[in-house]
């Protein structure tokens, strides 16, 4: 990558983040992360196409629902709408390439403010989307997925594709509309939903089935349009249970497939899957990653970690050594992310504003994706992991086991083979066993 | 109902109870319930098909992790197994016609001790069919559903259906089979399968996959035998998210329906909703009603509630008012339930040790129930709720919206309405005026 | 009370809201709610001091940390930025005599914007204490509280109290000393510490100790300082376990009351306690306020109600009926609230957009706390509630167990009384019986 | 230690634990616990006092509330109430040599059965006790802490020191009497109170205040009676927020310094902390750690962990690196743990049901520690982190600031001081880059 000439000076002083000192006291360089080494095969850059997102990273100035801003960005200065997105731009690709993200991604908002003018609106994406390109040539940074944001306009304080007025429904559209336009022209190679607000704040006066055919169709509609004009790409869907909106559609992996099978888009959706999203629904990021694995689902994910003694999105760089290599193990049985890459949705804290702790948290997110890769894959080459679960169903490989998988079996048959072989032997699930194996290869 | 002649010493004292004595003082008395009092057209038994659970009221004794039994029951005295369980048999038929129970709900182990021996189990089993049956017909309780228990037993620890070893799904195919005889034998309108096992206690040896398809295998197989043997009821999946096992495959209403979708299993199967297993899933039961009415599989509900300070399966006995008053709306607009009744799956705390106490948790709970009927039902004929519900989707039901709806608009077409349209009014959600509706109802 | 002249149109085409119709139907009449109707001996508007919360209706514009503003305020519209205080106090003296509330309660920047200079804040809200005084002489309305934000500056984001910068210490006073100057000058009744931001972020970059001692001593400062210039109320601290600080300090009711018997503050302080902030903490309302009942510490409510399905701060307006009800009896057998009163720290759903939301949330507010009025004393008038409570203590009141609680038992004389007596009786707690109690009072 | 000649069959096959064999694939070899290994000027045995849980490991059978035992142990074969304690006692100090473990903790219970008579029960505890005390001469095992089991038998239902009948509190002395005497004569360092019942299941028949009165009493009376009788070590409260009863009154560090600072009883008290009991609480392990040495309290720790997933005390072994590693770094800071040690108050999973899952666990346990210690002492000797926390507070160490925490500014100084200062600058918390410096360490 080339690196950019700084149009502000934010980030000055912070050059590209290194590879080279992985001695542990050099807080901006990379200790585990280096794009070229092979592990399992493929260069670490490959399995881990890192993201950076534009909305955390370029606009999040640390409001929170009791404070306002607290980082302060230069390229939010300027008077003029395009000005400013220019200025912003010129920085998010500085960070990119200083920070070696090959890939970013975003909502339209993000990168330009949009007014209640659709026309005006679609003029300002199509100037931005010129200039994006341009960046995109100049840096070799690709677009891993565009979005549009149906959520923090007033218009879809109800909804967009689940909104009760039709009339609010189609404003969702245009926005949909303008946002694939932009991902196409950008060679984007994914597109997202996420439903911020398709679900409800009060049952009382929600006809949730209604709704939930209007955001089928609104798919549909959607996806017609993208082929039509030659996206070839996956369309995401994230899930999350609750936040904004009291109860989200999109509740979690299970949910969203069993959707998606209802309304026939199986073939043109995979799932985006974000940890804390997973864990505000009651599950780890491992379980969502494994039902979207098992279903050939496993789009793309939103690297961050939640607290889990906050019940709210709390959106943190990820840390956890434990969580990332079980997920990372997930992932590489699964043969790695169908389409997507590794984005960081995650946000420094709001009391983290010296410009160096962005590039603090990015390079804490890569490492120990890092680390976990290249621990997962160790385990899955050198210990007895998969060859413990493997032997754990065996009795249906072969013998009475496999016709009743082959549905050769009827109650009957198998009532009488269990009179036949009496009570069962008791077979340990060896759980403290597997997790300290976990530990000993991180 | 005919009044048993009481075998036992337990219940002696509590006669009766009574609908007569309406006022506020006498705690053997329903306030509210009245079977033969007409809400919406029909008796209130008739849509209150009350169940008492044989597991909670006459086996349950008080054991928690943490403690010993403390409810010693008489019917548990007698040295012979067969002895033991008509004995318990007399006092629940007893307890039932008494609190004017019109049915009951059990798991085969309720009924009887099983050993390891199935042929011997079949036998128990049968016996105690012959002297329910007897029991059924001498007071006119009827059997609302059966289901076999299949996570109590030591063999079960790694799940039924699911379990890694095919020879212990085997023996719960055994099982079912004799529950399902039974309930069949004795009428029983329908047959409930809960997955307490099935799931996983760590993914690190499991196969989340292969697993599920057993599920799916097992419930193909159990319901092929059960038509041919002339059972004409429905089958009731009961979500439930975690408790016992970490994770449980059958998470919440929409998992299940998902589920069923996946391996062809909607036509026989409906679900089985509890308010606590809800709450544990992170919804609210109305949603999980909600959920199932919308696709028409709203079979039946296990009547409690959970105590959201504590994040496990309490299982009280239903007591506030503004829930069950928001249930009962949401069940009267789906037309009631498909089959299934009011089962309370509910037990009367630890410490709650006179016999009366499970009269009174009882009484408390058909009074709610009863109180809810009818304050659902004067909301839905007298007040504005409907109206403003429908009022509020209005847009889809001619022009544009209903060509939307109907699939014949594109995502220009879309666009285009909205620029032609211009920015929509804002309409409020009116959520705080709808929650003092059905409070001003109750 | 003198309905005012209303200057903006916010709330055209809304009267005072009446006592008389208390008809079902009439959503902007109370049902219940009648200040002169006399309850336990007292006139209901002595025992509900209800107080609006300028912060939620007069300044809460729908933001929400996924989407912007959706009320728009006219009294916002000015430019100049005591003009902008001025129409939105006389807004606020609006609503709260049209809705019938004695009381307000405000934060400093609340009332008027501040910026960063100290002395030309003081200077604002000098000009609007002035303006307040005029509002309050003429319509009534009285001062609950007053209290200052020191949690949206961004110079807050690491603490006021307890930051660990003196610097930003030093702000939080100065404000502090402002906020107590206005709350004297007005008659405020009490003076409330909220710390929002008194906690941590991660404990990594913490010293707790010398936290936890700076607050206290900042207490003292602010106390001695209220004292010195007049002031006779009560100070409250609010507890809240967390948000917008993952942990805060003043956790609970008993930690804040461990806090201030260690520091010595028992004596000026008293509780304001929060329903959502009690459920946010794993307890009950009913605990936190039994907790600070016992300890003579109860001082005043923010009334509203959390979402136990959502992890965060809903701070919806109390509905629940069993809740409140169950509150109410812990306050009315406590004697009341020690110098508070029923703040309604609580806000219209984001998609509440009509004007006429806001007073139906105060309606069904404030008949609810009416409706729990009158049931909770008919309850502790009318039913056996304390009796068969003070019956279950009674082997303390004589005896040796009078003498344990006087302290002249050893602990061998227990065990020797153990001995002597033989093992107990099994007692019931017959808690279902008194859950159908309250339902039947209800 | 000496290694004992086994009386069973358990654990055969299962020699010592080797500290030598630290290779990744020995599954029955340390990895990183090494005892002798000097870390931080003390030897990993002094820092680590690991003791094994009688109840957990020789006690507990996999009973959950679904279903019965998993684990069958032949000591538990024997008819004759102390064969069967003996043969416990034999296979207990098998494990705690073969796997190294220097101490031991139990409930009174544990170790032999009670029934209802008194004085049989302290004939039966005198025996075992003196067992006991030959088999801690022969091991050199040491007891860490006993405690009396005052929360399993029905009698307790109601609480025991906080109990509403005084006849159920005298036996709660009596057995407490009971279990002073065995820990005073076997050494044991430390005494235990777990306020299992102690709580209430519903406010509606409690009296709380007066309830905390009584435990208040009762910890003096034992207290008394144990320092008469010679007892010189401490006696641990262990905070738990709620399970079994609903609400306890221990529910966390902050609320149990609370009530012995509120009743006197601070000088003879530590806390005794467990991890799982933490996050039950809405905390995490390190804020209580950090709560209790703040407070000079930090007496010792109950290893496990939670499942954030599962609302419940699911007490699983330690694992998460991330978690035990912040761990030990407060309570190397702290000085250690006064007094106590490491107990592993843990379980293996139901289905855990092969002997050497036991080791398995433990070894997993005890390694984490290990290596959580070896970090956190090179974290503190060779990185900023210390210096970092101690230089974010300079501000108070001198000056102005040092001047407000010795008492010596009134707010008016407070006030005047930031308006000579003017706004403050914005100060980073930087907490990515401490959360990086603590990955980079592991």
């Amino acid at each position: 990558m080339t690196k950019l000439t700084a149009d502000n000076e934010y980030f000055k002083g912070i050059g590209q983040i290194s590879f080279e000192g992985q001695e542990t006291d050099n807080p901006l360089a990379f200790r585990w992360y280096n794009p070229e080494q092979v592990v399992a095969g493929k260069k670490m850059k490959e399995h881990l196409r890192f993201a950076g997102a534009y909305w955390h990273s370029f606009c999040g100035n640390g409001t929170d629902p009791f404070g306002g801003p607290t980082h302060i960005f230069p390229w939010d200065a300027k008077a003029d709408v395009l000005d400013r997105a220019k200025d912003k731009m010129d920085a998010a690709f500085e960070f990119l390439t200083k920070m070696n993200l090959p890939y970013y991604c975003f909502h339209d908002v993000d990168v330009v403010d949009y007014g209640n003018d659709i026309k005006e609106n679609e003029r300002r994406m199509q100037i931005m989307t010129d200039y994006a390109k341009a960046k995109q040539a100049e840096t070799g940074v690709k677009l891993l997925w565009g979005t549009a944001n149906l959520f923090s306009h007033r218009r879809y304080m109800n909804g967009a594709a689940t909104n009760p007025d039709f009339h609010v429904l189609s404003h969702g559209a245009a926005q949909v509309k303008a946002a694939l336009d932009a991902t196409i022209a950008l060679n984007g190679e994914n597109y997202v939903f996420w439903g911020g607000r398709e679900g409800y704040m009060s049952l009382l006066n929600t006809n949730m089935k209604r709704e939930q055919e209007h955001l089928a169709k609104f798919l549909h509609t959607a996806k017609d349009y993208a082929r039509k004009n030659g996206f070839k790409g996956t369309f995401f869907i994230e899930p999350k249970p609750c936040e904004p909106t009291k109860h989200q559609y999109d509740y979690d992996a299970a949910t969203v497939l069993g959707f998606l099978r209802q309304y026939d888009l199986l073939g043109d959706f995979k799932l985006n899957l974000e940890v804390n999203h997973a864990t505000l629904a009651g599950h780890t990021f491992q379980h969502e990653l494994q039902v979207a694995a098992d279903a050939g689902m496993l789009g793309s994910i939103d690297a961050n970690r939640g607290d889990e003694q906050n019940g709210w999105d709390t959106d943190q760089f990820p840390n956890n050594i434990n969580e990332v290599t079980e997920s990372m193990l997930i992932i590489l049985e699964a043969g790695g992310l169908q389409g997507g890459g590794i984005n960081f949705d995650a946000k420094i804290r709001r009391n983290s504003t010296d410009p160096a702790d962005l590039f603090h948290a990015h390079i804490g997110g890569m490492d120990i994706f890092a680390r976990a890769l290249i621990t997962a894959d160790r385990i899955l080459q050198h210990s007895e992991y998969k060859k413990i679960r493997a032997e754990r169903y065996a009795s249906y490989d072969s013998g009475k086991g496999k016709a009743f998988e082959e549905g050769s079996l009827s109650l009957e048959d198998l009532r009488d083979y269990a009179v036949a072989q009496g009570e069962p032997q008791t077979i340990s699930g060896k759980q403290e066993f597997l997790e300290n194996l976990i530990n000993r290869y991180i």
